[in-house]
């Protein structure tokens, strides 16, 4: 646990350890950060302080992480995933961190090195749907200009996201589109459209095809794929709309004093419809495709919504979402024609698809 | 008027037309569709049926509606804003339809023909924003991979249409980019912003700078430009989300006996939010950068929508919509150096803009 992050720091990322250590009798934490500010859980059970002399603030640039806050709890903390150089295994299977998203990604991705057939790492996050479940989106912000495999292993990693999570063995997958007829989208998204209908056509993948904005919040697949600038407008454009929904309901419930006492009347009900869209729910975004597992918690997340950030990285480490990624992006290559899976698969993996091939 | 498209064709239409012709006195419409689905209006003052054979289906593919059908309610609608072979003036000054996007643009397109200096058409909505106003979006479809030129010529065409249709003199204009600082957008956005700040330095356009999706509910800039891929995703998202939060809300208040008296009781309050947020409100789609004005309402409106969208179109013709878009992108060519305006303008123009530059 990187203790240091997000806005509120220890205030918040200790109460939330405490309870998660609470609710999981099996787990053990790390607890990086300034010792002096960590001191409270130095007696916790299965806890153990790592100290860090630096924090890496929400304003920092991505270099001022990466090069000059070598000892900062972010990068102390992601340092914990790496095995020893003599085969010893890492000291931690999954990092949690609140700080900055853009310097988390370039730390991680610096320490951590990219999986084998992944060209870029992804960040996915979750958002409620109708159908009363999550709706994975990836990747969202980590990836501008993306190509065709850089979508279908997008969806492949969001696959294998959904299956060590949220324990669907086979997930839908949706390639974010537009609906007109006109133009169906760009040269990228139709020759991604192929790819993972190829992928899907060997049985490697759930593929549903197309959807359309509102089908995040339709439920309509279990994973909606789309590159990361588009990705990152959708969920800012969600937040935004719902930010504006709730000041309009608030703002007509503190009318006067009568719409005051409906809104003590409508209280429950009110509630209920809150907690059905509560983000705090949701909180934990995974960082896709490298060999380690770090998940983002939102910056302004409080010790509820950043101790559902660490359920979600427990989960994953649990149910062996490297491996997953790992296996998925290995079927996926060997089920695409020569020129496709080229690059990035180690020697061995190689000759099993030239194998498969033949 | 194209009485014809739609769901619900005159049945929405007509009413739409006679409420409107009662709000304006001085308005004149030519109704054009199927002379015996129209026939109730014969006797309407200020009304000329304009007879057409054919309808354009929500479901006809472009080429029928371009190709096929060319008697159709919408062809014959578009066509009444071209200017005679004589040179005779347009019969209508503004065009409404309801049919389908893709076919309504094709046709427009095909029969108007683009502006002087606008390379493509873009569509144009308004969203309801938190200070109590309305963002103008586009583009929303029609143009997928676009490049920086045809970012800032919507950004022009955008701000023309807030100041003839909104009445603002000066529309604030900002550019839909992502936060992350990682990233801060591709290649297209970055030389984008960069011919957008130039033009501003000219004192041609009110540029804000980068947006991102939230900002077209905080109501940032009155203007958001971004490219019809991005534009699409982010209003359907909206669209799912604004759904999903209705059927929230109402099975929370449908959930037992109880919540239901207590929806009776918050019944006004929640229709006076029910109305900040009613997208009827925002109907009216403009096909911008065409030689003509043409609008588009939203295939299920209802009549009270459908008049929205007349209310738009006659703003735009009252307020010579056309001839401020053109006004605008000529001096916006004169503003930028030399290469960025070789295309697009016509010998006049370019005479002018050499003359600016010497």
């Amino acid at each position: 646990m990187d203790c240091m992050g997000g806005d509120h720091g220890p205030a918040v990322t200790l109460p939330a350890c405490r309870a998660f250590l609470a609710a999981h009798p099996q787990a053990e934490l790390l607890l990086v950060g300034l010792p002096e500010a960590l001191q409270e859980a130095a007696a916790w059970p299965r806890v153990r302080i790592v100290p860090a002399s630096e924090v890496v603030s929400m304003e920092d640039p991505i270099e001022v992480a990466l090069r000059r806050k070598k000892d900062s709890s972010m990068r102390v903390a992601i340092s914990q995933l790496k095995p020893g150089k003599d085969g010893t295994p890492a000291l931690a299977q999954a990092c949690v961190s609140a700080g900055n998203t853009g310097a988390l990604m370039a730390v991680a991705k610096y320490l951590l090195k990219t999986l084998e057939g992944i060209d870029r790492p992804a960040i996915a996050t979750v958002m409620p749907n109708q159908v009363g479940g999550f709706t994975t989106v990836l990747d969202l912000g980590a990836n501008v200009d993306c190509g065709p495999e850089h979508l279908l292993q997008f969806a492949v990693m969001g696959s294998a996201l959904v299956s060590a999570v949220d324990g669907k063995e086979n997930p839908s997958v949706g390639l974010l589109n537009i609906g007109e007829e006109m133009i169906k989208g760009n040269e990228t998204i139709k020759r991604a459209g192929e790819l993972l209908r190829e992928v899907a056509a060997h049985d490697q993948l759930n593929f549903h095809g197309n959807v359309e904005g509102n089908d995040i919040f339709k439920g309509t697949t279990d994973v909606v794929v789309c590159d990361g600038f588009v990705g990152n407008v959708a969920l800012k454009t969600a937040e935004g709309l719902a930010s504006m929904i709730s000041s309009f309901i608030k703002a007509e419930f503190t009318r006067s004093a009568w719409t005051k006492l409906i809104a003590l009347l409508a209280m429950p009900v009110l509630q209920r419809f809150k907690n059905r869209v509560d983000h705090r729910r949701f909180n934990g975004a995974a960082l896709l495709g490298l060999r380690g597992l770090v998940f983002k918690s939102h910056g302004s997340a409080d010790a509820f919504a950043f101790e559902q950030a660490l359920n979600r990285a427990y989960d994953a480490a649990r149910n062996r979402l490297l491996d997953r990624v790992h296996d998925r992006i290995v079927a996926t290559l060997q089920a695409l024609p020569a020129p496709a899976n080229e690059e990035g698969v180690d020697a061995g993996d190689k000759a099993a698809a030239a194998a498969h091939a033949a």
